[in-house]
């Protein structure tokens, strides 16, 4: 692509931000999505190792399926670009290779350094894309069947999908959901407790106005929802399939 | 703060940032620190469960102490704040027991969506920095003595420092470091094995043009150095620390 893309400003993008689920049919120009990938490879990456790899998918078919994988989840059919944001410690594994050394990937330090590098980037094409106009949304999603994923895209031992990225055109923009108050969120020197009742409290009428302004209905309390899905263990076999394909945890 | 900042725009950002070691005395005024860190918690989160928090460090003796827990890096002490990016389950399970119920913590999928949340709201703080005008680096160091990192935070169980983020004006501004070639990290519909050994005689090339540029001696290859330092495993207390400190790896 000759023309340079600046996008909009960061700090913009970031205060007007929302998880886009609703895409026009509209194609994202090969160019266009090359410039978001390659800005994004400059996130900053732990000793330059970068544990990370895209897979770029646009076929229909396969985007249809891996929305099934992910528990029907229909933007991923809609967007017309899905990445998928891999964890890779498998490219490691070949440089070592080539210096007659093995990769030391068995324990758990490589495996956060590649979740968090895959994070770093995946969140850098988000913005990049936001900053363009397009929209996007995370879909952890991907981790519900690592296994079956694996299968589709055709990933090595050593290479999981981390999270999702779909990427179009918002047919909809949605409004930026509040956050908890910051009071909960950022501490001074040394992690002091919170008053948990006031912010909930707080957060609990923020979150209910918004819906109530989006035309939504009310939704249950934040707190019991937090409840009703985290107290049982989710995707309890993440961690035997991880381990089966290459990744340590010791 | 009153005034609204914008930043440079994101594309821009990304093509130009480097890490920064080397800072100025100057302070970041509260305002502007304020302004970075409440954009980035409009970073998406996996199920709005925002399992972060930050720990805001100005202290000079705390931060001396912190560097010499990351390895003695000193532009921790340099940097006028130091940002701890927490991945942290302990606020949801105090939010899950306001409703009678106990998180349940102790499986990989709450360690990996708390890592990546974090991950996710750190990178937006070190881009809103950066269009700011300030310097950023993260602190993978952190994770080298976990519990003398929570010690000197105070953290409770269920928070630990994912890396840490200096924020400063710089006082050198570094080049931009070459990544990998992009035939060898962006993958089409499957993951296909790239050609490894021309990417790799490619990327020495351009990392080494690179040093000479930057006045650097040229370093040894990054395959060499890649294998000569994760071979054997980093961080082995990692994993049973963690354990100890209430996250969850089943």
């Amino acid at each position: 692509m000759t023309e340079t893309l600046h996008g909009a400003p960061v700090l913009d993008v970031l205060r007007d931000r929302a998880s886009v689920r609703d895409y026009k049919a509209d194609e994202v120009a090969d160019g266009m999505l090359e410039a978001i990938l390659n800005a994004a490879r400059r996130a900053p990456t732990s000793s330059n190792l970068q544990a990370y790899s895209f897979v770029v998918v646009r076929d229909a078919e396969r985007k249809r399926r891996l929305s099934v994988m992910a528990g029907n989840q229909k933007h991923i059919v809609d967007a017309p670009v899905f990445v998928a944001i891999c964890a890779d410690t498998h490219r490691l594994s070949g440089v070592t290779e080539t210096v007659g050394k093995a990769l030391a990937k068995h324990h758990l330090e490589m495996t956060l350094v590649a979740c968090i590098d895959a994070a770093l980037v995946g969140m850098c094409a988000s913005l990049a894309a936001d900053s363009l106009g397009l929209g996007t949304v995370m879909i952890g999603g991907m981790r519900n069947d690592p296994a079956g994923v694996a299968a589709e895209l055709g990933l090595p031992d050593g290479v999981f999908v981390a999270f999702g990225l779909c990427i179009g055109w918002p047919n909809t923009k949605p409004e930026a959901k509040p956050r908890l108050p910051e009071h909960l969120v950022i501490h001074r020197e040394t992690y002091r407790e919170p008053d948990l009742e006031a912010g909930l409290a707080e957060y609990e009428n923020v979150l209910s106005e918004h819906h109530r302004h989006v035309g939504r209905d009310p939704d249950e309390p934040w707190a019991e929802r937090v409840g009703k899905q985290f107290s049982a263990p989710k995707r309890e076999k993440l961690l035997a399939i991880l381990k089966e394909r290459g990744f340590g945890f010791d």
